[in-house]
């Protein structure tokens, strides 16, 4: 039950946890507009605006729909008001001024403009940072809806292993996934914080050539999609009897995503197919192996990148030439890809509750590519990984 | 093919024609970053800011992809740029500064703000208003495109003949429709230019009591979704015999849209749900028999409420209470709703070339929804409905 990831008591105490980060970085109150963490905080991604003060109760603002977030909402205080009237007359009342945080990443600049000017006592911040630094480190409710959206990755793999042959278009493979996904209630959209690209919501079948053009909106096997106005995702390349096949998804059920990665071959895996493969899984367990809580996720991309060189495919580790990525997962949640991003000069220490997604790849041009990612939750001695699909090269129709 | 939606010469000729506005408008140079806004102008979807002096060559910078941006864009200057310093030399070598348009509505306000830092000689201003307007005229390479989108109708209807029946899940639709049209090359996302909620790529399927529940997001049946975390499209309810049933999608295919709505009635019609469709038609009808170009838009919006007068259900037009919206459609083309809206206090003056989606509907708490909703290209002496599904309401396992 999805319900159970906004009990009342998390919320509150996420709203209180937010306000003492709040006073240590200069903060006088949060406007938070943004669905997805209205949502964390508030419990409902009815258009709201969420005013939390440093000290003190959180109001909330229904912009439209006033029954149905009352419905939804543990804020004890909630008003309607859908331009920035009312807030700022609340604002009045509450006394604050000063440093207003705003998601300035998650609002366009149209809406940004019109709180500057809705509030000139104020001077704007982003608040991003505090709240995706608290959005790391998930609650237990938190941890069974990013299990839950994980499960989904068997349905998933199973509809490859039954339909993935040589004949068959990227885009009917990546169909029958979504279908079958949405049927077992995938939502509409996977989503992420980036403002100019996202990953479709049953994310991206690639084959063969298209394992190593990489779209210029990712660092990874991107795909390249239907047509140029959506360069990336299936394409309707017809597969063929030895080649690759990379399924990239990030599954959203309920708000809560997984990321998962699988590479299939159609026949018999080549020599150099397996050991390529070989050599991915290799990173990938050194790095597994070597999570725990204490360390730096700087540290983690070093483990990785060091058994890149030691499998002597380091030159195509993530990525080649300029398309080469210096990254070996990131954080998810609410969000497919949110903070940690595990990258060389990260400083962030890796905690317990931190939900992580490891996706080690090669991509060699005029050749292919393995991409192989799981998404693990880190516990007090180590992590598990919670994508029910064995990490194997999958033959298929051999 | 999409190929031809974007011939040279017809892009070429958008930017001609947005400098014209520029210069009349005031503004020195634009700032063109958001993928569909570049991709009409410069053919290319992959990441590149476009700047268009008011007069003059525009110069395009690859965030990154550069071979691939060369492959697809007709404007001859290209260079590499991953941030502003570039730019800035070129915006120094051409010796432009003053007024720079930026789409504020379409960046995030971070982007925005690091925008303002790296030109500090312009003042930005919103250009999206000048860009919408000129892509609410389409060309014919443009239309043929929204022709293809629109054809995919017939395969939507196709699936809910062919399966809503009592038992199935609001859901299972969804899925089927989804799976269906993503087979024949529907691109994963219905795209928009709102930043807090999307319509699903599918559109909503809601059936009996969720009918009349209106999601906050929009004025309009909006479903109830599959959870907290995303409040509107299919939801799990299992649909039962004497339901009405709207189907509204936004088909995205190959980067240009359609939009279209059906009801349906699981069994035999009753005789008050034939009466509100017959409403239903009466507006649509009266709607579409106006439109010619030179009227003006809000003259449309008032030619529907007069007619929802006629028929007695004015009180539920367009929704009821606070849920009521006052527009009766919107123009379609790389987004799913773009201008002009079609509301009472609109002066756009209607020409061929645009293309409308008219959606009366009339939704009564309690009781139940009827929408429909066609897509129309205006032409020189009216007005085509390129949706190829019948005006009925249709009655299922009846």
């Amino acid at each position: 039950m999805s319900c159970t990831v906004n009990n009342i008591g998390s919320q509150g105490d996420r709203i209180a946890a937010l306000q003492i980060k709040m006073r240590e970085k200069g903060f006088d109150a949060a406007l938070i507009m943004n669905p997805r963490d209205v949502y964390y905080y508030a419990g409902t991604a009815q258009p709201g605006n969420l005013l939390i003060p440093a000290g003190g109760e959180p109001v909330l603002f229904a912009r439209r729909a006033l029954e149905w977030i009352l419905e939804e909402t543990h804020v004890q205080r909630v008003l309607e008001a859908v331009g920035f009237k009312t807030i700022a007359e609340v604002v009045k009342e509450l006394n604050i001024g000063g440093v207003l945080g705003v998601t300035e990443d998650a609002i366009p600049a149209s809406l940004y403009n019109k709180i500057r000017e809705a509030f000139p006592d104020f001077v704007l911040k982003n608040i991003s940072p505090l709240v995706l630094e608290q959005r790391m480190i998930k609650d237990s409710d938190e941890l069974q809806a990013v299990r839950d959206a994980a499960s989904l990755f068997a349905v998933l793999h199973r509809v490859v292993m039954c339909n993935l042959c040589p004949g068959i278009k990227e885009i009917d493979l990546s169909a029958m996934i979504l279908g079958e996904l949405r049927k077992n209630e995938l939502e509409g959209f996977a989503r992420n914080r980036r403002w100019d690209a996202s990953l479709h919501p049953e994310g991206l079948v690639a084959s063969g050539e298209n394992t190593w053009k990489i779209s210029g909106h990712a660092m990874t096997v991107t795909g390249v999609g239907l047509s140029k106005s959506l360069p990336w995702g299936a394409s309707t390349r017809v597969i063929e009897n030895g080649d690759l096949v990379v399924v990239d998804s990030g599954i959203n059920r309920h708000g809560y995503h997984a990321d998962c990665s699988r590479t299939y071959v159609v026949g018999k895996a080549t020599k150099k197919q397996r050991d390529v493969f070989a050599a991915v899984l290799e990173i990938q367990e050194q790095v597994v192996r070597s999570i725990h809580p204490g360390m730096i996720a700087g540290e983690i991309y070093r483990i990785a990148e060091n058994a890149a060189c030691q499998t002597g495919y380091r030159k195509y580790f993530q990525g080649y030439g300029k398309m080469q990525g210096r990254y070996i997962g990131h954080g998810v949640g609410l969000e497919v890809d949110e903070p940690p991003t595990i990258e060389p000069d990260s400083e962030i220490i890796i905690m317990p509750g931190m939900v992580l997604a490891i996706e080690p790849k090669i991509i060699i041009p005029d050749w292919g590519a393995v991409n192989l990612e799981d998404t693990l939750i880190v516990n007090e001695s180590g992590c598990e990984i919670i994508t029910p699909v064995g990490r194997e090269l999958f033959e298929v129709c051999s």
